[in-house]
């Protein structure tokens, strides 16, 4: 997608065939942070995942003003299965956008592109990669800015920032979930697809992502991996870079021995990780701090939960909270008393 | 270019007709470094940019084995001027291979493409993104390698690390120079275009370039940037991480004030930069460290240049050289006592 894109609502979201309801993960972030952009579910025979949500046909979801038609899973070797085309294809034509996180480029399929042109629709690709981003220049932006990082992937850094972003709009205060990530772009309707941009332009994406706002807006960045992962440190940093946080969230997941697919990577103390990205961040802004530990305690029983949260607080003397289990106050306490 | 295309040499560098020499810079930079490359330049009326080596017909050319017809130039734009064309067409019918560090996609040409098909030769673009390069594993290869890292932009890795190439192989070592920018391909023949490559495979493409390698075999791998530069610092650490340096060089400018093209960047010292690239490469590989200077002293008059080498080597307690004025034997003998 080019950069500012912005994804339609209500989204219709399909869900094809797909046999494990795992595969619907894209679908089933977007029902749970924005129930209201959600007309509802389109499945074929055979599916068996469920949204729990409104079953609707192309002509009722026309009726109710539906703006996107949302491939909303993944499936085997990320392209279009040959049984899901003709529904795919009504759907264009019934006049929705077609928005798609599969790695298969729609624009190269010719059939969809020349349906896409006749009905005046877009096909807009979360994983495109956009190749109009600027070069970063490091200059300072006027606004607050809050970024998710991590001890690792998969930790809980897209929940986090939403939750964060959730809270601080129930108290009344200015904030904006800015996304990197598929899912991400899709619950908040637009972003940068981080792991598509050609990295010399990464930092500059980020730059963009966020721009300058008045003194009291907070942009709340969804975080990607770690600076400390080997695989993706360096994404990360230029995340980091770009971001120019005032403030981070360290979220770790409990329980976790080593990096995820990297047993020769065993996981280090919070601190290490708290001050690599501190460090890290604070080319760009120098006040950077981490100033709340978010712990995802799922693995843990609750007496084990609390016992976690506290003992992250001694180590790095910040509070920690697991947000699905304790939601964000401590966090959104901090930021309305910055 | 695809991971592991091999450029075959001889090459016929063509300079267009351009006005300013330093547009060949990269066709100059072969010349310097791989002399026995080059077979000859080819150059259209009004050019005036001159390599100093034999001036060829295309007809020529082939009668010497060239094997490839290399524009050398950068562009206005980046795309091929039309007074370009023919000329180019007819290297293509003659039999030679196409390589271009131009931005414009010889591949979407569909004139190129077609005449290029039918003359059995390869469109290589030094700037194209491949994309199928793995993500990074982290994993420990066998092999020493070395990697140049520096302050900045252009401060002279490419040139030290082909220096230190160059005197290991004299002395009888094993040694391999590796390639992430256009010009370092160009000369050896191979590489990863790094500021082309989608940055979550950025690290992995770098354990691709360096692969095992036996115990006494050092890889000089190219350095780009810096990691605390706020443009491309990502870019620096994704290479660090994944060259799992043994040993780096730090290269500097004397007389740089603030960082290329960013004057709220103002230059630290070169401690920490040194300690910013350890720190970042020991996540990788804990022995990483720095183990000389490489100091660009071009900007200074003989007497300053050997107290600008003296007090860095003061600062930083290794060895301080300038390639271009005293050579790297200080870094050669570190890594033949390794």
């Amino acid at each position: 997608m080019k950069p500012g894109t912005k994804i339609l609502s209500p989204y219709l979201l399909f869900l094809g065939d797909i046999d494990d309801p795992s595969d619907a993960k894209l679908a089933s972030g977007v029902v749970y942070w924005r129930p209201q952009m959600c007309a509802g579910q389109f499945r074929l025979p055979g599916c068996r995942a469920d949204l729990g949500i409104a079953e609707l046909s192309l002509a009722d979801a026309k009726a109710m003003g539906v703006r996107s038609f949302v491939i909303g899973t993944a499936t085997r070797g990320g392209t279009i299965p040959d049984a899901w085309r003709t529904t795919i294809i009504r759907a264009l034509e019934t006049g929705f956008d077609l928005v798609s996180g599969l790695h298969e480029r729609l624009s190269r399929d010719p059939e969809l592109h020349d349906v896409a042109a006749r009905s005046g629709v877009r096909l807009i690709e979360l994983r495109d990669a956009p190749r109009d981003y600027p070069v970063a220049t490091g200059a300072r932006r006027s606004g607050r800015r809050l970024l998710t990082v991590g001890t690792d992937c998969a930790v809980g850094k897209m929940f986090t920032a939403l939750a964060i972003e959730r809270e601080l709009q129930q108290r009344g205060m200015a904030a904006t979930f800015r996304a990197t990530g598929q899912i991400g772009i899709l619950i908040s309707g637009g972003g940068v697809p981080l792991d598509a941009v050609i990295s010399d332009f990464n930092a500059g994406a980020i730059e963009t992502l966020s721009p300058p706002a008045p003194d009291d807006h907070w942009d709340i960045i969804e975080g990607q991996a770690s600076v400390l992962n080997p695989s993706y440190g360096g994404v990360t940093l230029s995340l980091v870079h770009g971001s120019q946080p005032d403030a981070m969230v360290l979220c770790h997941e409990a329980g976790r021995l080593h990096l995820d697919g990297l047993p020769d990577y065993p996981m280090q103390s919070l601190k290490v990780y708290a001050e690599a990205h501190e460090q890290a961040a604070r080319l760009t802004n120098p006040k950077a701090r981490v100033i709340a530990v978010s712990l995802n305690t799922r693995q843990l029983a609750e007496t084990d939960a609390r016992l976690a949260c506290e003992l992250a607080e001694a180590e790095l003397g910040v509070p920690c909270t697991d947000p699905v289990r304790y939601g964000v106050e401590p966090i959104a306490d901090i930021l309305q008393r910055w």
